[in-house]
């Protein structure tokens, strides 16, 4: 009879528990919590404290008797498991309630000890009233200190998913809420130009964003809390959720000689076996390999926690099932808007000296003839010799999950920006247009990859040398009127045809509409009509706007 | 300089225009429409009626005006063409002011004719209180009748799409409405099992449904209409619209000699060009690839139509694009529900005899424990021997049409039950769960393939012979109490290990729970436990339950 023992019991270790039982009815399955609580909602942790979820049962899928019952695992809770013995292939199992040990020997191992809040090593952190937010012990910390000392201002300290959804739940209690960023961008997954509509939905909704500042010291004071900040000012707030990223779980790991990897993450094989033969990993505290680039990479989400253990789950069982990748598939609601992402970011193929191309595109949700439908902006990022899919964010107010969901199927079937263009997706006025947003980012990429257009970004307009070059607007007088971007003329899309003799052929025409789209059908007439050099501000005033604010 | 004509002024041909315009700044482009509007949006013309549409003006999105300026294409609305002379490379155009006649040359010409409402030949068909529904003029017929006249009770010829959708707005407006549908069940593209689901929506919602009935023949009354129904009764309403399915406009062009096809649609090759050299077709007036099965098929749909417009522009100006299929992606808003499909149904494939295999799953369209979770049941169809993608239905209050679009892109990339199962979707509480329902589907068919699990459905329940066989709710007491199927036996799936003993291994035990999710966990412990012959209800009963109503 195998023995399987488990190392932690939310979403990778209670998922492989489960399927472990439905493919072995006779194994003796144990799982090791440290915690009280298996099984819980840890991604809706951030809702209960904004009181969005209100019911207590509603965070723990399982508890340890109906896991018991349904599955026959034997779970221990209260149990850390604080040392392996790979060569006797056991581990020592530590009571928390009285600190008592013992020993529990295995035929396989799997750990899916997650991830811990990272807790910088600097004067005040360690203060009670900066909080952090992993389990259902922290949530109810946290709950329990709004109720009671009902707070008037909180200071997140890194504007990460959990950062952010934290801040809009202390929000909805009517706490005010200063977001502290080291950089100079919330959400690390977005790029700048994305994250910029963020940034300023978060402010109109009222959130303070301190970007490019970090929090050098914290004081405790008889008010609160006092934050000394990089640019060397203070901040006062009565308390602090400290959301600066996460590390591995894996010193249990490193200590019985496994092999780390990046952050120190352990390290697996593609059939997620460990550097020893029997024991296997999962979760937020393995490095993965990135899907889309090959290398890799610490991708701490919940998605590849659950099929990981599935995975494990089979593999343990004698399958040879290989894990390929996690792609950082992600989404986050920030306030009445959501921000979706999968593969790399422009950031981060920078970083690695990829080589991509990128294009802005900004459609309805649904037909823009029929109620309902808002704005999508999605960032596009593809190889610029075969048009393979790299990565790709989008933000709106709806319909945003379901573009990036298809853009992610993509990716991972290995599609290329021809592919988009060619999906047949479903359509009906209250749902999408004919050509779809993830068609349209499509086509808009495919022109650029064929050179039908060429484009130039955000970033580049201040480098226009304006007595060289004609930055030409071709939105509508109106438009033109209600703000441009300065130094540029105004010819409308409409009347190009009729006003080409005034522009220069011998100087290169810096073209900008709104989104793009009527800069690309300028920018068609213009490259047919003897301009030798026509560029296309793609994302168009709208983003470039968006940025400057 | 090319010239291109262009026959039919709406998807397909707007969009090829449009596209040619962009391809060839200097082409001549006539685009004949035989009505007073082009570019207007047939999807949104049952929405108008309805009143959720308000706006005139939104159900165009170029007018001949607007179309000329930003495209510089000669846009000649009330123009009919009559006649196509291949040999001399021209058209025939019937001015319908005055029924004057000319004709025009061509390099190229483009048909995208579109397809006209079936009319039955039967006695009374032809009254005018039978609309039909195709365009703006007979929309706005509708509604002026809606508004004038002040009908009480409308009688829908034939449920699908448009009949659908048209049944919901009319019923916004306070008109009883009757569905009268020839066949089982509503909705072609659906299958029984899953069009039942919609049958009880839309009978809860007041609207009545006669299935398996047929209009032999309709007589106008002093008061109305009268219909004369197969099964010998008869029906009284106001009016009546005529919604049984389109045929492809495909006279002008079989007149031409141009070669047709399937239900007279016209033959295009893969570059969309018809049996002529200089002649192509695209949209509703032509036969297709299906893209599942490889077979000719007929999908008049809007963005296949949009789709095929732009490729057959670029091959016009000499490019070598392939139009490799349709698949059907579509969906639809059944009142509170939508309908989304792609590919194959079971129906089709039993038609063509295609081996398959299916199952389903219902789950929440986000996290069960985020507020906002309604469930999704979603039929999977799959090849018995790749696990290829082979079509999907689902059913749900939201969520549906992202995860029918997500199939589709693994449907569109060949992809198997296997790559559901790895896709990585965004996840977050308020989006999807982290197995989103996709990943489910491809879990629960990856099992049936494996034959880790071997399904019945609720078709088989009643050959089961109770004598034989052990029928075995493993629900709840309470949930069995409240409704079973005749002749089950309950053993909650809790406690089932310990009941083993009162069941018998030497009989097939068909097992079923809710939805299919207990009774596979149930299937692993029996079938691990010297049950021989072990089958769980796929779809459960709920599905059944659903099916009988
Ligand atoms: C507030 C919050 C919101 C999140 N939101 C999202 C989201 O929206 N989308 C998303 O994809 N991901 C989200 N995540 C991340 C997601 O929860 C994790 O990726 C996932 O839970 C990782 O699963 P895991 O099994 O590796 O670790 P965990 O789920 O963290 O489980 C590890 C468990 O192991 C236990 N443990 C550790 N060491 C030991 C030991 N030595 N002995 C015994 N037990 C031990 C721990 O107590 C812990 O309970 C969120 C995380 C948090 C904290
Ligand atoms: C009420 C309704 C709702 C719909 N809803 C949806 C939906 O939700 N989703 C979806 O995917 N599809 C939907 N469709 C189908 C979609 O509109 C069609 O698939 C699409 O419009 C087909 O494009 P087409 O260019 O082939 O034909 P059409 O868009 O019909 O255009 C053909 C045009 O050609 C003109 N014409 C025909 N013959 C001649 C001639 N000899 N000379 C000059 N002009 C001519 C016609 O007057 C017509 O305007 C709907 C259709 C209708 C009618
Ligand atoms: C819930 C949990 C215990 C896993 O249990 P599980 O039984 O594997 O998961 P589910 O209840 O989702 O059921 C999935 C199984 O049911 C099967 N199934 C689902 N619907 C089915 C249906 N209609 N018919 C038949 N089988 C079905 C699936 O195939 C799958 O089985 P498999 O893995 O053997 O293929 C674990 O995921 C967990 O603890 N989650 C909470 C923690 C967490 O994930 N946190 C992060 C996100 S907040
Ligand atoms: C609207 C219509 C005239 C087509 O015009 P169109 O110019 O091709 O379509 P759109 O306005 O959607 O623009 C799409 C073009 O803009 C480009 N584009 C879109 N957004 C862009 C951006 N942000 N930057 C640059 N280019 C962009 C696309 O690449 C595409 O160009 P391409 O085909 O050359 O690649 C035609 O589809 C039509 O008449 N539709 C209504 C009828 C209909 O479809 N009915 C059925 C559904 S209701």
């Amino acid at each position: 009879m195998l023995k399987v023992l488990i190392v932690g019991g939310v979403a990778g270790g209670a998922s492989a528990a489960a399927r472990l039982r439905r493919n072995d009815e006779h194994a003796q399955i144990v799982l090791f919590e440290r915690g009280d609580y298996i099984s819980f909602a840890n991604c809706g942790l951030p809702y209960y404290i904004g009181d969005v979820i209100q019911e207590k049962s509603k965070l723990t899928l399982q508890t340890p008797e109906s896991f018991r019952e349904r599955f026959r695992v034997d779970v221990r809770v209260g149990s850390e498991v604080t040392a392996i013995d790979p060569k006797n292939k056991q581990v020592t199992v530590r009571r928390t309630s009285d600190g008592s040990t013992y020993q529990e020997g295995y035929d396989k191992l799997l750990l899916s000890p997650g991830a811990e809040p990272l807790r910088p090593r600097l004067p005040g952190f360690d203060s009670k009233k900066v909080f952090t937010l992993r389990n259902i012990p922290d949530t109810y910390a946290i709950k329990d200190f709004c109720d009671t000392a009902k707070p008037k201002r909180a200071v997140i300290i890194g504007g990460g998913y959990i950062g952010i959804e934290v801040a809009e739940n202390l929000h909805h209690l009517g706490i005010h809420v200063t977001i502290i960023q080291m950089t100079d961008h919330i959400l690390p997954p977005a790029d700048a130009d994305m994250a910029a509509q963020l940034h300023n939905h978060l402010r109109e909704k009222g959130v303070a964003l301190r970007l490019n500042t970090s929090v050098q010291e914290i004081k405790e004071t008889k008010d609160g809390l006092t934050f000394s900040l990089s640019d060397n000012t203070t901040l006062c707030a009565d308390f602090a959720i400290l959301s600066a990223g996460v590390k591995p779980e894996s010193k249990l790991a490193k200590d019985a000689g496994l092999k780390t990897g990046l952050r120190d993450a352990i390290l697996v094989d593609d059939t997620l076996k460990t550097s020893n033969n029997d024991i296997y990993a999962v979760g937020d505290a393995i490095q993965v390999t990135d899907w889309a680039s090959g290398t890799p990479a610490y991708i701490p989400l919940a998605s590849p926690a659950n099929k990981q253990g599935r995975i494990a789950a089979d593999n343990i069982c004698g399958g040879n099932l290989k894990y390929e990748g996690s792609q950082g598939s992600s989404v986050l609601k920030v306030f009445d808007l959501s921000f979706a992402s999968t593969g790399l970011s422009e950031e981060r193929l920078k970083a690695t000296a990829t080589p991509y191309l990128k294009s802005y595109t900004y459609s309805s949700s649904n037909a823009s003839y029929y109620p309902g439908g808002l704005p999508i902006s999605i960032k596009l990022l593809f190889a610029p010799d075969t048009g393979r899919i790299l990565g790709a964010q989008a933000i709106g107010y709806t319909g945003v999950d379901k573009r990036i969901d298809v853009i992610a199927t993509v990716l991972r079937l290995g599609g290329t920006v021809n592919d988009l263009t060619r999906l047949e997706l479903c359509y009906a006025p209250p749902f999408s247009s004919a050509k779809d947003p993830v068609n349209m980012a499509g086509y808009t990429a495919e022109n650029i990859l064929q050179k039908r257009v060429r484009p130039f970004y955000a970033e580049n307009v201040a480098d226009i040398d304006l007595k060289k070059a004609t930055l030409l607007d071709v939105r509508t007088k109106e438009e033109f009127e209600g703000g441009s971007i300065p130094g540029a003329v105004n010819i409308p899309l409409d009347s190009l045809r009729e006003e080409l003799g005034q522009l220069r052929k011998d100087q290169p025409v810096y073209l900008f509409c709104q989104i793009g789209l009527r800069g690309y059908l300028a920018s068609r007439i213009l490259m047919q009509s003897g301009f030798g050099h026509v560029e296309n501000l793609s994302g168009g005033y709208r983003l470039w706007n968006e940025i400057q604010k």
